[in-house]
């Protein structure tokens, strides 16, 4: 789901954008206009998420499942072991990737709860040998988010932030290097954001491709290859709409209500539930399962018709899972909720 | 420069694609509607190229240069040998690349002659213990083309096509793999194509992160992970008009047209010249140098007035050039050389 304000500037702009003749999307990414969108969504990247100046953005592709490969491979240096937190779906994709690279220490695991908790940080076993910690801060698939940063002592942290990035306020300063798709909260697929501390930068393996090497592609301003230069325009409006509805702190208040509202209608069901421990539960995905689980076809097919398309679980956990990424408005969460009562009312 | 055609169609269709009530931006990619999307494109470029059933699409990201290394790192397999063909910038890079994975042979190089002729193929070092030969068909830089497909043997021939892909008729049949980035021919940036001969696949080395490894994406549809979803849809329109033109067939037709009329225009005038090759000239770029070279900025200047906006050469070999890709009208062509006929006699 995007914006529908930022669909309409990218359908107003398709044949001209600002007055110049062209499109967008026929920019030389060498050409004064596209390099002025490119100056305006870095500093607007690094004004949103108040990023230090000791902190470098790169705007790749690949996605992050990419990184999870060409993360240990530029940042490993000379260190054999890398610690990583197992708290879903995707920090086990993580994972089960960066053992082609080096020894993978699982510094904890959720899998003994069935992925419905995160274990405390206190009990992490944390190898500081290790070139860096790698966690998930909020699984979409189980629904479970980090409600805080955890401390790892003096090892780098690495996040993979693709599915919370820009939803709620962070201390960029407590990371080694934030990665992200932009698909969740920042626009379309196309682009992967690597924000990355300088002190991690020129440690690649020589064997990797340039456009994949963060030093490289720092160096080349992430022009090392043409980007996907249309991408980066819409995540940059997603941006600036982002600054209009005041910022991260703004759309943190929201996304908290939305969340509240949601969780409060299936804790007071007896119909609906959700197995997550409740101090680690996702603001962005609200995973359910129905008590009658014959009732589940039927919930769908009234959900379809009644306009509320996505709300499958996924095909690992099956049930239900509500999405309420950044541009889900308040009155969507609250036509669900509504909807959902109504549903148990009459089943 | 995309048709013009395609991009109304995508303002129309922005914030709702056909009556589906959603951008083809906020789709799933495993959606029905973007799978009939994938389909269709899947289906048009396989009509289009007339691909063998016995060769695999992919649709990745990266670009070509990702590719650089990737395709020794898929294709190598045991072999520890692969040859390549040195005519300008791009093949350059790519040999470049390769280095890091195996030793390149060099089968033969226009570096003698400056990048202004292709050396004949019958005179290629062909090593037949290698894993492939790659090429690269069209030099944007140096405005070199081959007019033919080189023989090479039982050598799977690999090639570059990203700046002439779907601009002139060629036998699939005759190449192990075909890659493009799609930024020139095929849309906007952010996609790039691979057509690999199964019998190429399953070789890739383990470390490969998997959403490069063909083999795997070949498996999974191209959607391994999420894809650039909406540089897909974008491709896919590129596409369909280009089957309203005529298909390759119809195309071919007009680009030798536009490039017989420019190369005629440089040809006759005393002011412009062009050092390559007759036999060897690109249909796509045309670069081209001023005989009074203190005219070179009055002519850029000039030609920007006149809404002639990217002739300037690019940085490594200066003077000018003229990209001519499919969405180039002939009249376009045609208002250029008017251009510089008037210029000519003018200055």
């Amino acid at each position: 789901m995007l914006p529908e304000s930022v669909l309409k500037q990218a359908q107003a702009e398709m044949l001209d954008w600002q007055g110049s003749g062209m499109s967008v999307m026929e920019m030389s990414h060498r050409g004064s206009e596209f390099m002025g969108i490119a100056e305006t969504l870095h500093r607007d990247l690094r004004e949103l998420m108040a990023i230090p100046d000791n902190y470098k953005l790169l705007f790749l592709q690949g996605g992050a499942t990419a990184q999870f490969s060409f993360i240990p491979a530029n940042i490993l240096g000379s260190k054999t072991k890398a610690c990583y937190v197992n708290t879903g779906a995707w920090s086990g994709k993580a994972l089960k990737a960066a053992k082609n690279y080096c020894d993978v220490v699982v510094s904890a695991s959720a899998e003994a709860n069935n992925f419905t908790a995160i274990p405390d940080s206190s009990t992490w076993n944390i190898d500081q040998q290790a070139a860096y910690l790698h966690y998930t801060p909020n699984e979409t698939i189980h629904g479970l988010e980090f409600a805080n940063v955890p401390e790892v002592g003096d090892l780098p942290l690495v996040a993979d932030m693709s599915s919370n990035i820009l939803s709620r306020q962070i201390d960029v300063s407590k990371f080694g290097l934030i990665y992200a798709g932009s698909q969740k909260n920042m626009g379309p697929a196309g682009v992967t954001i690597v924000i990355v501390r300088e002190d991690l930068l020129g440690k690649a393996q020589s064997a990797l491709p340039d456009v994949f090497n963060y030093q490289q592609q720092v160096e080349h301003e992430s022009m090392l290859n043409t980007p996907a230069t249309y991408s980066w325009y819409l995540v940059g409006l997603v941006l600036q709409w982002l600054k209009v509805q005041g910022g991260i702190a703004g759309i943190e208040q929201v996304n908290q209500r939305k969340a509240q509202n949601l969780y409060a209608a299936i804790d007071r069901s007896s119909l609906y539930s959700n197995p997550v421990a409740i101090t680690d539960r996702s603001r962005m995905n609200v995973p359910f399962i129905l008590a009658d689980k014959g009732l589940e076809s039927v919930f769908l097919k009234a959900a379809k018709e009644q306009g509320f398309l996505a709300l499958k679980g996924h095909r690992l956990l099956g049930g239900m899972r509500a999405s309420i990424y950044n541009a889900m408005p308040e009155s969507g969460v609250e036509a669900l909720v509504q909807f959902m009562a109504e549903f148990e009312r009459t089943h």
